[in-house]
């Protein structure tokens, strides 16, 4: 049984090391969702536990990876965007892709209670996950613009329709028929004229979606401590600044975001 | 906030298509696992609770994506191996491998009860995976006899170890020395004399790990059927023929296991 | 001036290696022929001279390069499948496909006097390439197939409408509204009852494209010996069996072409 | 014969769209050119006619191939870069790489008689090449400086050497002996105080290597005209201004060069 008659399969393995000096982003979709929000009753169009949730996954994703810099969600999706000079996994794009799709999706399950309390889950919710390169921070931040863009479209559409629904008492196919070829200030007006909404009012988590980053907080700790000329140990509070990730429900398409959070890209002159 | 203006974004994907006629094998590892198994006491050299857990979650896989033909588990590492025909996910290597990984990921965090009980998990563990191609029926069984033979090395090798120090007495740096440079003969020997161990006799998921294939199953199901000329429906038992995902744990590197299933493996000449 | 300080730049390159195990096409096309078969009037429908430097330059790149087990080419393209076990070039693709390319390109201007004598070359032709890879030899013979068929399918086309316009006087405009849907027995039909000409008798050459395959043939070298108690050297006869570029204008989508010869495609079984 | 019964083969076929936003540099090797420039008495160390010639082979390529924005060359290699922006054949890897082989070599042997006048070309020569992406002008830049720096470093050393041995009388081993472990300062040295060369009077040519890139040069047109109230046509003198290939060897490591040519690159903020 000599393992090393067998051994030249590995030759068989690829290299798919992405390219240096890019922005290597790993988005991941819920699969079958629509069936998955049915079946465990999400509330409608959004639902805080979800949503929750899925930033709470996106977190433990980014604490095991530390070289994620920026994190974008919404719905049932979220990017993570790696640093362009990290050599995690030594660029190994398989190995950051699934490794990112295991850590969120054992991680939906393992805080599922958290959120849903004693609402049980009733199988396990699976993921899909790409791989993105961007040469540029012009290309980064368009990319995250665009899906920031998604989120307000896709958010005023549903609120629009189910609003339809859940206060004017249409039927989905009214409200879909009521909506086809509207715009957004259709949408809007709707939302105001007829259920005095100001879609603007509505929450920032819902319009803007979920962006976590690295910040450095001031933590008080408790630290035990034996001074000199004492005989005993004493508690003493010490501030620490210790990187976190932290989350943002904010505008990421224009500069101010960018300007308060220098540290988030990396130069292109590198 | 046009979304068009950013969706050019899009074009920086690229495609990653795997070859057609090929086995598209996707393998999963535990990410540090060696602390995960100490943090969880798992029994040495072998957890039967987590080698179950593992092949649950493998089967949740199998049963999620059909045209995976045969996997292949041991230790903390799975492979699944879709047919060479699969046209899943337009076979394309990224989502076919991070919806893999995603699916085991969640299964195993889901299912954690059942095999440990009131034991908790206290974090959520990672995978990471990879997609390797093979073209040939040979290359495939040789993939998989590598596995498998890589499975015989480790478990004598855990085996003969563990052995000298549960029963032995030695330290793990003694028992280091003591099989440095030991042949399978000489395991088996110090397994045998020392310890009246015969290495053949231990169980074969440890030795041979554990294999998953579909099989047609045959199936008692109650139906209620309305007879011609009878009013009330009555309980009918029938036989069906169902595609179920078995185990085994046995020889994959012989011909008798392929001879006895020839429908796992398609032809060559197609 | 140090390039320590700019080697950093080689971690861009990316390795592509072709997949272990499976034949290797390298499909070259002439660019912009078109242009360039009116700049040398080249014969219609079918130039002689250009197919035969096609021929001369696609030899020129099997001798150098060895591991081309077959090659076949029409009119401004010709394949080469380089044996599945090759390692040349450590199988990246991007090497083989240059340097076939390049070999032919500088063939074809080395050698284009051989055929066209004294009319001059005008300016250097380009050509294009790729990689296309073949898991099984079914696969295999199904491009080559495709590729002559594609010759069979041309070559009835341009003969019907070049007879069309060149014996039965009709203008391009009309020689293609003429054989606008037919099947390919109308253009039988039409070349044999309008102007007497039997497709099947049109040369090989032309309905089949060209093969190249290496043969082992005799030759006689002459060699001089010095003979045991002789003191001159002597020139002596030797028969001697040596590998060649040989060409063959026959159907090769049958199994005939296969059977005789058996050692150009290695087996599935490996 | 159906066509269409093979057509399937086509899927086999794999996309190797380069991804967007980055320079593709394309570079050139001559195979086996230590036995080329022996076979055609190259002069040692270098031959300015084998130089001109790869010049000239450059220049066909860009002028064929017109998003080359810049194209380096020294010894018997030659780099070109597409634009970041270029859609030439839609960005396919193995198009743009074996075309510009392809019309490089074609090229060689086309224009070998204008530089090698009477001496006879022996044989078809060959060229490999490969695809290399670079994300930023920096980057970009670091490639070039790269080459240039190799050409530096080589030809410092053949000078040395083919000095030793041309004036010196060494043989090749002696001056190789003699150039072991020594710095660039030391070569330098060598020169001036046994044999009273300047390294830095050497022509640029082979200090520097060869640049060539797009520039507007004003040309003048005879032009027939025909003036109102005249009967006949004139012919007319006038200015164009028009995008040529030009040559120059200077250092493209410092910032001026790019200065001058401030078109070349793009800017990285798009």
């Amino acid at each position: 049984m000599a393992k090393s008659k067998f051994e030249y399969v590995r030759q068989f393995e690829t290299d798919d090391t992405c390219l240096r000096n890019c922005y290597i982003v790993v988005r991941l979709d819920g699969r079958n969702f629509h069936k998955f929000s049915e079946k465990h009753s999400f509330a409608k169009p959004n639902d805080n536990r979800a949503l929750g949730l899925m930033t709470r996954s996106a977190q433990s994703v980014m604490e095991e990876l530390e070289d994620v810099v920026i994190a974008y969600g919404q719905s049932d999706e979220f990017s993570f965007v790696f640093k362009r000079t990290s050599t995690w996994f030594k660029r190994r794009a398989s190995k950051l892709m699934t490794h990112v799709a295991s850590q969120f999706s054992s991680s939906y399950v393992f805080y599922w209670k958290e959120y849903f309390a004693e609402q049980p889950l009733l199988y396990p919710p699976g993921f899909d996950g790409r791989v993105v390169l961007y040469p540029s921070n012009r290309n980064l931040r368009d990319y995250l613009s665009w899906r920031q863009a998604d989120c307000h479209v896709n958010n005023l559409y549903n609120t629009a329709f189910w609003t339809l629904i859940q206060k004017g008492g249409l039927t989905t196919i009214q409200a879909e028929e009521r909506l086809k070829g509207t715009l957004a200030a259709d949408k809007n007006e709707i939302l105001f004229s007829e259920f005095d909404i100001n879609y603007n009012n509505e929450p920032l988590l819902l319009r803007k979606g979920t962006t976590l980053i690295w910040e450095k907080r001031d933590e008080a700790v408790i630290k035990r401590v034996k001074l000199p000329n004492e005989e005993e140990e004493k508690e003493v509070t010490v501030t620490r600044s210790r990187k976190r990730v932290c989350l943002h429900h904010c505008d990421i398409i224009g500069d101010q975001f960018w300007e308060e959070h220098p540290d988030i890209l990396e130069s292109d002159d590198c």
